[in-house]
């Protein structure tokens, strides 16, 4: 272990109601990153974090994009460090917090409140990913209160638009390939798999997110005078989209599952030994029975087989009470999750001839792709991996586990292409978190190992 | 003939401009029944109406309800009268004119322009349904120049609340079911077959008009972390209800089509003859290809055959740009259109059947109905029937056609079955008259012609 860690942990526990006091000043920021409305917001929350990181020696900017800027700050690290050169990511954008009367709390007043494991806050951003970011910044701070600088040279790159999908992400990253050099980027995103053992995820799916518009009547219609020979795009839509899967849970787009790379016998084998419990993940969420295919074992529908998920549904008269109206138009967000191997744009192209297939000649149709990206698999034996297992072992007292993810982290895929990294993916959520639902929270204990691992890997990747 | 009949008709003729002024006049009153603002404005709108009816020696008033008041007014008709006891039924309220931005003359300003068939009236309730009331309240007027009375006896009732569905109206029709006793209701809201071909409407579809309510998890979840094992409404939703037809366009609802009572023959040939084109039926609104049960003849398929449209969808994210959430909920909003013979109450159980054999357990549903009203079959071969025909044939010199209406008039099954009257359908409306759209008109050729036959019906039954 390095000399100064448990210089490092003491201040990180003494400093623990500040770190809290922080977090939630930036969960009062509400940047939602879908919602024009809160561009400033955005910007806000991304000045604020930078605010934090210049506190510590960094030395960066508010970058602009064609949407949200990019907070960027660099760190040489100590004199004559011979460590590696981290990139950390995180983003500062959360979801929007809609349906607000579901929440008990206002999604912008972080509220701190009692849970199975402890105290929680409750706020909109407060695992995804505000709080995961404020672990690896807190330990930062705390090499920083003892050392005077920070163990290893950093790169930090802090993004406002990972939840619509990153769209000036990838140009970004193009345009300043040099400047974001690095040896690894540095990931908290992921969850554990549970509050007592720690976690690395491998695998991540990729995400093709689709929006599909249907036009038949060019203007709304009586329902009397016109039912039963006009055309209803909102009874077409489900006819449609009511086809997606078979009755065995088989995914009915054209070539979906041509390319898919099965996980090996030895990765089946440890998600085998989870002791994953369907029945309760399920029951957690008011749930009796999975969906899917049949065949597949739970976890692997989770983390290795692709989906089909309508995500919205909207059209027609929607209001109190009844209004006798064919609509002229029908909408659906339908997004898919990838595995390894599958090519974004051929399921794009494979939803086109689905829909082709089923359409008659008076629907018009347009589908629009608002982020298309293929799964991640990270080599599971690399130092960084084995430096991680170690810091989370100290912790933990128990070994890391390596996972699978059934999201998506699109920003994995954009570094290993545009800046040849692969990725650390070393994260602290709990899977009642309610991420992108409302009264999402944080575990404090979480909040607080999570720092402390961070500050560990830190000490050890220094050497 | 009746002998006082040309003299009747030789008023109207006379009396042409300034029929069409106490139009204006009327239309120029906003009595938009759905906007609380206009409730003024509906009032007003009644009390024109009124003053028309107590200048012919009618004895009534303004009765309140709940809602808007009902204009209610009586005349005994000439002394010693032999003839029926007639029921007129119209609305002094109309529909919102929104948008605004489409008219080309602003809505309660009524205007006179050119159309194909001569002079029309552009205003809001121009044909719906102000100007067919005043079609046979100048018919009376014209008697009443005449002969100095009016000649049968007479119930007037005019509601403001049936561009709202009129809430009000059935329980003013129960608790006042004595005084509004007649032999037979006279409605004029509905249209001609062309502008040359009077007609009497013997068919209205009913309406079953329900909501579903699809519930699954107990919160939206985020469709990486559990797509692919998470029961998804909306998928659920579309799989169910795109299964509402099969691929004949039959509806799949268990025994919804067993007590339906087909059309006679004789009826299926008359409205054969009448040359509907569904081609330019559907052209007129972007459509090329009717849609429905293949072995039924297009006018079939809107009058003597029932329908399930979904009138409304929605469900999880509905905003811009991406949220990927597994939304808890889903809904619609699903109508039927009934024909003779079915009941609302077992298409409603045969709902519930279709969906209870669908779902899956961990699926919750609860369905609304927002209402249940049956098909109306108007016996054809009744004395109104056959002295509106002769009526008709007199004045248009053609036979007057018997044909079905796609849609309901709730009031016409309301009056059968609260005050046990059969309906008189006899409109002057076209099919391109704009109703409850943007420059609604009323041809004055049609005006003219409504108030005559009214007239020459007046005559005839009073013998």
């Amino acid at each position: 272990m390095n000399p100064r860690t448990d210089a490092v942990l003491a201040t990180l526990e003494a400093d623990q109601e500040a770190a809290q006091a922080r977090l939630m000043g930036w969960l009062r920021i509400p940047s939602v990153s879908a919602q024009p409305a809160h561009a400033g917001d955005c910007r806000a929350a991304g000045e604020w974090v930078l605010a934090q990181l210049t506190a510590l020696g960094f030395t960066g900017s508010l970058r602009d994009t064609a949407g949200h800027p990019v907070v960027v700050a660099h760190h040489p690290g100590p004199d004559g460090g011979k460590g590696p050169h981290l990139l950390f990511y995180g983003h500062y954008d959360v979801q929007p917090p809609d349906p607000l009367e579901l929440w008990t709390s206002p999604p912008f007043e972080p509220t701190i409140v009692q849970g199975p494991n402890g105290p929680q806050v409750r706020a909109r951003g407060a695992v995804d990913d505000k709080g995961q970011v404020m672990m690896w910044i807190e330990a930062l701070r705390a090499w920083h209160a003892v050392t005077g600088t920070i163990p290893v040279r950093c790169t930090v790159l802090i993004e406002g638009e990972e939840e619509i999908g990153s769209p000036s992400l990838d140009p970004f990253l193009e345009a300043n390939a040099a400047e974001l050099k690095a040896d690894v980027a540095v990931i908290s995103d992921t969850g554990m798999w549970d509050v007592n053992t720690p976690a690395l995820s491998t695998r991540l799916r990729g995400l093709v997110y689709t929006q599909i518009d249907l036009t038949c009547a060019s203007r709304d219609l009586h329902s009397g005078m016109y039912g039963g020979l006009a055309l209803n795009p909102l009874n077409l839509l489900t006819r449609v989209l009511g086809q997606l899967h078979d009755e065995n849970g088989v995914i009915q787009i054209p070539e979906f599952y041509d390319d898919v790379v099965d996980p090996s016998p030895a990765q089946k084998a440890e998600w085998a030994g989870l002791g994953f419990n369907p029945a309760q993940f399920l029951g957690e969420i008011g749930l009796t029975q999975g969906i899917g295919e049949a065949n597949r074992a739970p976890l692997e529908r989770l983390w290795s087989r692709p989906t089909a998920d309508l995500n919205g549904l909207w059209g027609g008269y929607t209001g109190d009470g009844s209004k006798t109206v064919i609509a002229s138009q029908a909408h659906a967000k339908l997004s898919f999750r990838l595995v390894p191997g599958q090519d974004p744009a051929k399921v794009v192209a494979g939803l086109h001839a689905f829909l082709a297939a089923r359409l008659p000649e008076d629907a018009k149709v347009e589908v629009q792709v608002f982020g298309a990206s293929p799964a991640i698999e990270v080599p599971a034996d690399s130092p960084w991996i084995t430096e991680a297992r170690g810091a989370l072992a100290e912790e933990y007292g128990r070994p890391a586990v390596l996972i699978g993810c059934g999201g998506s982290i699109p920003v994995v895929e954009s570094m290993r292409r545009l800046l040849g990294l692969d990725a650390l993916l070393m994260g602290f959520g709990l899977t009642d978190d309610q991420v992108h639902s409302p009264n999402e929270k944080f575990d404090l204990t979480c909040f607080r190992h999570g720092a402390r691992s961070h500050a560990r890997l830190l000490g050890r990747l220094a050497g």
